[in-house]
């Protein structure tokens, strides 16, 4: 099943190219970093898409044969056009499912599907995170332990402002005194939609072997159900009182 | 405290100058009839506004100056400005509550906090409805029935392509063979929002003194709660190891 | 996947002996052709059990060996031992799934799960049901259409005293008025846990196609997902301010 | 309206009178301090109630002549007669509201409606504890800022096995590396619960002015909002096709 599920990575890719230190760590670019986690895990059908391509990389014919995207952006947001996130916002409400890390945060399409800010509190100083399960028998926490951590993180604190997940998989503690809800589940239309926080430009974060995993199971929760598309509109009564 | 609860009803107000039929059941427009029935449980402070004003009656004082707005559009949800609904939408997020009324599915500011299509079936042909409480706890229901009915109502039957609700309070049957999610509550930012199915504008469905109630509860459970204003943005660590 | 889920239907098994009736349209027990569906459907390691076995057939070797149980009960859900619930609600609880099927609702089981009253208004005169999806995009919804029908089913109608589940997939209109929150999710523990309203003892709605293939898409989605037991009691502190 | 709630104060009491350090913090009981609290905050109509008074001091009395009932129970749970629990049982889903707090988490009646194990890490060092707010909007959270401190505590964990709540509002963090869900929100038939984790019988947690705040606003929350009681069992049909 896994090997069936059709994984597209977006990165902004930006960091890569303009500073040396981001270069160092994933002189690929992190999609690249990010796709061989997912092939790590079985996943055989890997692409990856960036923002400089012609239309960022999701074309048409990219995102129909797309069944869960993975979205990492950072320094540009706003050169994201807004064409190419109606065409993804319009793909998730039918079913494919979208991963959002970190960064991603204040990605267009994250907040279009919000509806909120998403904006939260924020410090760079290589802190200690503890991601904590708390919905421990959610298919996202397969093969966990209880927590995991990340030596150096870059913090994110509440008040995160976000719709309530309908499920909170992960809640963060970091060592400078934040919680964060790190992992939060969404159905949008008929997709499934993942918030992860951890990852960063410069901390090694998508080497990690746990992060891998939990992307992977990400992956595979927010895969396409096939569920039955609405029909939308007028329509006529199947029963009528007296009919 | 129902006195002093600022509310605002926002009515497009086009059908009523546009159709006979319409004026006919809501000669000085819908939202004068919201207003009275605000005012007859106890409102004191209730103001109207209309798409056809200048800024559509939704000035920086008047989105200040209001605890909670009611949303009442249909034929023109195109005419709302973008920048209009971008204040509605900071002030909802800020605090102000908001209630979105039938047809209001569709407008702009709905759709822009839900994140969705907020698509759904409909059919007009003045069928009966029946409106279940399913969470008899909640302050929305004070003082109803189980059920209440509108004997000839215009039919809006799922899927309902919203997110699930934090808290449903009502289901809609109807003679004809559909459900609906009627009575979904929200938090948004600092805000919350209630969507409400009933209405219509040739039905006389805000006359119906049970609806009246549910609005009024509705005001009330909106208002601002006063929560504390979340700070975003780098922030220093207030703790740190070692330190 | 599916071969590998260790299923175990559990039937009451009173209803067939005694009434003729029950024994024309499930002459071997409900469980009988409750477990041929999902045979239908590709489950391979299904077994059944009833309350007259010893242990009402729910021995610790038995419930150590079931992934997911499914639950039918009626006449005589005061019959089930204390001793027994209480084996099967410590195994949900660590993560096996549980299947609850209509008039189990008032098993114990359910009850203690749901710490609710589970009380429900009911109907007996064959009316017709059409059971809604609103959840499109969960996977129990997966292969269906935006509706199925029951040409004659017990009537089951809100208030239902439930907490309100994590996911509502299911909303069932019946002819005489009534809606019904006929597909519940829930999480507890480790364990998921699926409220699926059809079913009935005289109606043979364990035969139709549509059924089956929910309770094979519930048994799949209720599985254990092999996520973190929690250590629970005292523990050491992993971090320790200027430790 | 906060004069009209009446309130039920209940806390074990042993810890008082067998323990000379909790003596000298709660010379009174924690109830009385708790009362006090509330009565700070403009609450007049508060009763206390304690384990070893006749009927636990929740005589059907009491208990019909309460709006919210407020439990601090520690080393004797088990001393809860288990008939008081049915009652206390019954009047939550009849609509008292019921605070449970701190290790009122293993209490007979949080378990009996929660279904789970309701278990947790602990540890008793003293270490500082930070609540944050996560749902700003919610009403729990008026008049706080973005998180309070408790200089010593002690610390309660992940995981906590709840069932998600309907509302998650406070999450902490403490120094030695854990979260915990400290704010719970529930409906449960037509009461309403909150599960507040601050508290402890030699920590002076109830003198606190923040905590003293959230108990006021939680009472406000919680206390009955006068929904329809259902009627449960066989009913008629209200419609019937052809009828």
């Amino acid at each position: 099943m896994t090997e069936a599920i059709k994984v597209t990575v977006w990165n902004e890719g930006r960091h890569e190219k303009e500073h040396e230190e981001v270069a160092k760590v994933y002189p690929n670019g992190i999609h690249t970093v990010i796709a061989d986690g997912l092939k790590a895990h079985g996943f055989t059908n890997v692409r990856t898409a960036t923002l400089d391509e012609p239309e960022h990389g999701l074309t048409d014919a990219v995102l129909a044969d797309t069944d869960v995207l993975l979205w990492w952006g950072h320094m540009a947001h706003g050169d994201v056009r807004d064409e190419i996130v109606d065409k993804v916002h319009a793909r998730v409400l039918d079913g494919m499912g979208l991963i959002v890390l970190h960064s991603g945060h204040f990605s267009k399409i994250f907040k279009r599907l919000m509806g909120s800010t998403c904006n939260l509190k924020w410090r760079e100083e290589g802190e200690k995170e503890r991601v904590w399960v708390v919905e421990s028998g959610h298919p996202i926490a397969q093969g966990l332990g209880e927590y995991f951590e990340l030596e150096n993180a870059e913090m994110y604190g509440e008040r995160f402002d976000i719709p309530a997940p309908d499920t909170l998989v992960f809640v963060s503690w970091f060592e400078g005194g934040e919680v964060f809800r790190s992992g939060c589940c969404y159905h949008r239309g008929l997709g499934k939609i993942f918030y992860f926080r951890p990852g960063h430009e410069t901390y090694p974060i998508y080497y990690n072997e746990t992060v891998r995993k939990v992307l992977a199971n990400a992956v595979g929760w927010a895969a396409p159900s096939g569920g039955p598309a609405p029909q939308f509109g007028n329509v006529k009564p199947i029963e009528k009182l007296g009919a």
